[in-house]
């Protein structure tokens, strides 16, 4: 039996509440179905300070480096806002992201139609809705030096950031968001900022020219990103997958993760390149929404978006396709009957917990 | 008699459609009313660059330095898509922005009463909104160095641009913000990436000293960037003043606009620090929207965000707050009565072109 080797890191607030959903489900597979699931358990963000003073150990980040897959919860509260920038809950995160070369985020904006309503849109704007943001998650000014505040004496200070992309940078994301769009509507928006930002005149060009050298039988357009932003919010099933660097991504998945409405809901999957002996790829799964510090601890949060961040690695790390739509199936099911956490509860719904809304989904599963 | 020299630069597109009612505005204002604007014009954009290749002239650049205000239209089209970087149209804009150091935007986002219903969100949440975003327009990623696109051989470039913020550029435009909130509802939210940039963390340290220092009776909030830009479309009416950088600004006053469904109708003012012997500040006002290069020439481009334009003139350049009150009024007042353009037409409205539309707005003024 092949042995599929998952770390999870539960991290911070609401981060251990919903990964322990992801557990019943691991252990359902793992008994029911043969699926041969081993997994370990690292510490990121807050709670990782708190043990090792940094914001991931170096053991964990081994640990990544060797598992299949990195099943992420949630990092940060305002018990670590004032901790020193390097080791800020964040940085796990980051370092995680580049380390693990994890240069492809993506970030499905989905309107499970049971909560049309939900959004702040009309809901016969969002009905639907099926968008795939690709957002470059290694380069740009997340990570481009200098990088630093320089005191300039006088009292003044210099804070400084470089946004840099290289042209393979460029070429791999646009050619993941390419891959993409030809499994699903075959449609790509590139958005960049190429009238004010020299790396968008770049980005432009390579994208460009990678869609007339491998992918020209895939429809491609090209966004002002602040016209993305207005487009997002007027009318964004117009869109099928945008693919963006990693700053206007960090943006733009926010606003289109809202309009679904379906915003505790929505997972994501960070994907490294494929080995090329193996075909594997290096992967991080984690839920779009943050850490909810406010709610965590109560057993009230909506375990949804962590499962669908695990339906993602199924499809992605394991090929368990099957398995992946069976899982999301579940969710809409458990949607449709009306269970709800208080997040996305309405009117004639059934609220529930965290733990019995993870229960009702592996009931469906 | 006070002279008042104003500059127009109309621009490209529908900017000299909408310029044009502008121009019997203020005909009407020196006959009737003994306004005293004395108006110049020069070239901008496209048309600066057919005119003398490059995007703005060395002598209406001269005209703008000494005009009490420059009135902007837009500038762009797909005819100057493959012009060199350095004199693409948005060059034009951007050097006005730098070399009359107009480091304060300031964008409304208002919902006119008559228009709610054209918002892609549901009407409640932004049935009577009224945000105002305060951009720095002079700094960040638009004007950093490095800003270029370095050839490394093997086929690989390299794109970098420079996001840099000193501590007195922070200042001023906090200040800016903290302002206009007492003038508003004296509450003030600030928007930056510290979490992951050396700016922001500058940013966010800045904002806070210069609160603490002399406005702590304006109510300071904290947000990241990219939770502002869900916030907006989740619940836009939280807000009464953003203060934002260069590019972050860009992205969210564009979302921020969409959000009222009056796009087309917004304007925005540009204002330099204020001259300490006279009190004057250089200022430019031109709309939120673009150059519409599809529509342009056709006499049915909306001319309310230029005219409203024109009104934050009076009321920041020209300290004319009764004559400004009363030209918004009258824009309101035409919209009451169901007069439209094409881009905001309802059922049972009256439709009009943009001469029209001008003429009716002139007769309610
Ligand atoms: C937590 C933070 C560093 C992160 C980012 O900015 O990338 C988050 O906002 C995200 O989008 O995953
Ligand atoms: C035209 C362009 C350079 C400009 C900007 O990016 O600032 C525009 O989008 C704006 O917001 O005024």
């Amino acid at each position: 039996m092949t042995e599929r080797n998952l770390l999870l890191l539960p991290g911070d607030g609401i981060g251990p509440e919903a990964m322990a959903e992801v557990r019943k489900i691991i252990a359902y597979m793992n008994a029911e179905k043969g699926a041969g699931f081993v997994t370990d358990e690292g510490l990121v963000g807050g709670s990782a300070y708190d043990a090792h003073g940094a914001a991931i150990s170096e053991g964990d980040m081994q640990k990544a480096l060797e598992a299949d897959a990195v099943l992420f919860g949630a990092v940060g509260g305002p018990k670590w806002d004032s901790v020193p920038y390097e080791v800020r809950p964040e940085a796990g995160l980051l370092r995680l992201r580049k380390d693990l070369k994890l240069f492809a985020n993506l970030r499905p904006a989905i309107c499970y139609p049971a909560l049309a309503n939900a959004s702040s849109l009309k809901a016969e704007l969002v009905e639907g809705l099926d968008i795939l943001i690709v957002r470059e998650l290694t380069g740009g000014v997340y990570f481009g030096e200098p990088k630093e505040i320089i005191d300039l004496g006088n009292g003044q200070k210099r804070g400084i950031d470089t946004q840099v992309y290289d042209t393979y940078e460029i070429e791999r994301i646009a050619g993941v968001a390419f891959e993409l769009a030809r499994t699903r509507n075959n449609r790509v928006c590139s958005m960049e900022k190429r009238n004010v930002m020299k790396s968008g005149v770049l980005w432009h060009q390579v994208v460009t020219e990678t869609h007339k050298r491998a992918y020209s039988d895939v429809q491609l357009e090209h966004m002002l990103a602040d016209a993305g932003g207005m487009q997002l919010v007027r009318a964004p099933k117009q869109f099928d997958v945008i693919v963006t660097d990693n700053l206007f991504g960090d943006m733009l998945s926010d606003v289109a993760a809202m309009l679904t409405g379906s915003l505790g809901m929505l997972p994501s999957a960070s994907l490294g390149a494929p080995d090329p002996k193996t075909g594997k790829r290096k992967a991080l799964y984690e839920p779009v929404h943050g850490s909810a510090p406010d709610i965590a601890g109560k057993g009230i949060a909506n375990p949804i978006a962590m499962i669908a961040s695990f339906a993602m690695c199924l499809r992605y790390s394991f090929n368990m396709v099957k398995e992946a739509d069976d899982l999301e199936k579940a969710i809409a099911n458990v949607l449709e009957k009306g269970i709800r956490t208080g997040d996305i509860m309405a009117e004639g719904c059934t609220k529930v917990g965290t733990a019995e809304m993870g229960d009702a989904i592996l009931a469906e599963f």
